[in-house]
């Protein structure tokens, strides 16, 4: 059996958006048991990360870690034709996931106590963002 | 088809330890023969790569790498209630892997020669780690 | 429904190899309307990314961040028996991906407009680089 469904985050800038309700929801109207859910991020400017998921400081950490080694700006970098964020965004979703698989185990997504799925919009500016989720099993 | 288990691998802190023949065991009783085989750790501070599985050297490397990456202790980090080793962790495993899906052919892993499935540890002191398998196919 | 198949890629040494077009195709003969199409390489030196795809600087800013973060020669590490880019080429395909897993929707490889599928070979010689290209659903 595979459900799929597309939704779209407006995002307001650079930064993590939780969107583990939203996916715990269509693996469990999908109505599969066992089996897994695929997360898909369509942009190659924003991308999916499981993270810690209580303590907020964790993702300002990780912004600060990114902003120093991919500044935004940084002279290394040719390509900007949308300005000095632009490639830094690129190398940020190279490095982390545009697709994380994850288990579904009785009915559920079976997720960590600490671990949360985010959207990690790496642009400063706004934007809408595709996401497509595939839940397969029986 | 979809077969899926649980384990936990008691570690003894910070360093990669190899899961590459218990995930082979669980691929080869599943009865799948072409399919896929989903691994996923329940963690936020330990994560999986797929690594040369010849030389020790190169793993030593890659601690060495992410030592100089994301220290110890870096005072860019803020988040650390459970001690200087708390952020580095999640930044090593947004930088890797919590979920790798591997191919299954002729009912077995395959994997590369030289590609060995290790769970990397992120903290300096000793965890149990869960890990979900599922195997899924024909 | 399960359709497995293998390529090899022969590369002329580092750099960016768009491996789209051959994945596409592979998902429109497979017949399957409604799934997911898992890509992997069967190497420790070469790796899968989603990349920008219209621009080619963005591919080269690419390689230049790589090659500040694990230059070639870095004397921090220890395992070179294949030479300067021994190391690094591995570091490199930890921090990006050997299995990449993208979404089939009405028959077609579901990727955003700007993403495209690249073999990214990181050993400076050419080499012959092995995928298994897995498509499931219904």
């Amino acid at each position: 059996m595979y459900q799929q469904e597309n939704f779209t985050i407006a995002t307001s800038g650079r930064g993590t958006y939780d969107i583990d309700d939203r996916i715990a929801r269509i693996v469990e109207d999908s109505g599969i048991t066992t089996g897994l859910c695929h997360v898909f991020c369509h942009h190659t400017s924003a991308s999916l990360i499981l993270c810690e998921n209580a303590d907020p400081t964790v993702r300002r950490d990780l912004e600060a870690f990114m902003a120093r080694l991919a500044p935004d700006g940084d002279p290394l970098f040719k390509h900007d034709a949308e300005g000095p964020d632009d490639m830094p965004a690129h190398v940020r979703t190279i490095l982390t996931h545009s697709a994380i698989t994850l288990p579904v185990t009785g009915g559920r997504l079976s997720l960590g106590t600490w671990q949360g799925l985010f959207l990690w919009e790496h642009r400063t500016g706004a934007h809408r963002r595709r996401i497509t989720v595939t839940v397969h099993g029986e």
